[in-house]
């Protein structure tokens, strides 16, 4: 009735689909100078755990870099996305876009001629 | 420098968003008469527990129904998405479609007079 992993889409990396992390590289995308600790975690919402834990996996895979800048007083960790990191990235979002396709295709497709469940 | 919560993105509702339950959902609006088991097992390419703990996720919370039918030598078990459970997909769905135009927006707007980190 179906294809076999018809509907498995490995594209999907598990690197980026998590939430938050979707939010970070996308958020480290719109601003390629980088960002700080703090300004990614507000834009983010995320908790200082989750963004520590995020940002350690996608350092570890060479998609996100920290850089520290001294300051006057103290010194800036500077988070920034890696060029390899953002074309990874930007391939999981054509994934992405291509589930969103399948399913507006699919769902339009099943409507004609199939009753559907009634609850 | 960044709005507060511009990526949280609140409507990639967690219900659906990993990647086996969004496979089960999409593939469950393509087969509004529903599935078996094993069907949805062959075109998503789940373990039997994944399978079974995310059916068990989207039955509790009305996203899927399941029937017993007869047969002649024995019952077979069919999944199909609800009405509202579609309702709520879709939505879902919509949600992804504006991230990854999110994506596509900022990252255009960014490379334009932006230096990218050189690893």
């Amino acid at each position: 009735m179906t294809d076999v992993g018809a509907f498995s889409y490995p594209g999907l990396e598990r690197l980026f689909h998590e939430r938050g992390r979707l939010a970070i590289c996308t958020c480290l995308i719109a601003h390629p100078n980088g960002l700080s600790f703090t300004e990614l975690q507000a834009a983010c919402e995320l908790t200082d755990g989750n963004l520590n834990r995020h940002l350690h996996a996608l350092s570890e895979v060479g998609v996100v870099t920290t850089e520290k800048q001294r300051g006057s007083r103290r010194s800036l960790t500077v988070y920034r996305i890696t060029k390899r990191g953002r074309a990874r990235f930007l391939a999981y979002v054509d994934a992405l876009e291509s589930v969103v396709r399948d399913v507006h295709e699919r769902s339009s497709a099943a409507t004609v001629g199939n009753r559907l469940a009634t609850t």
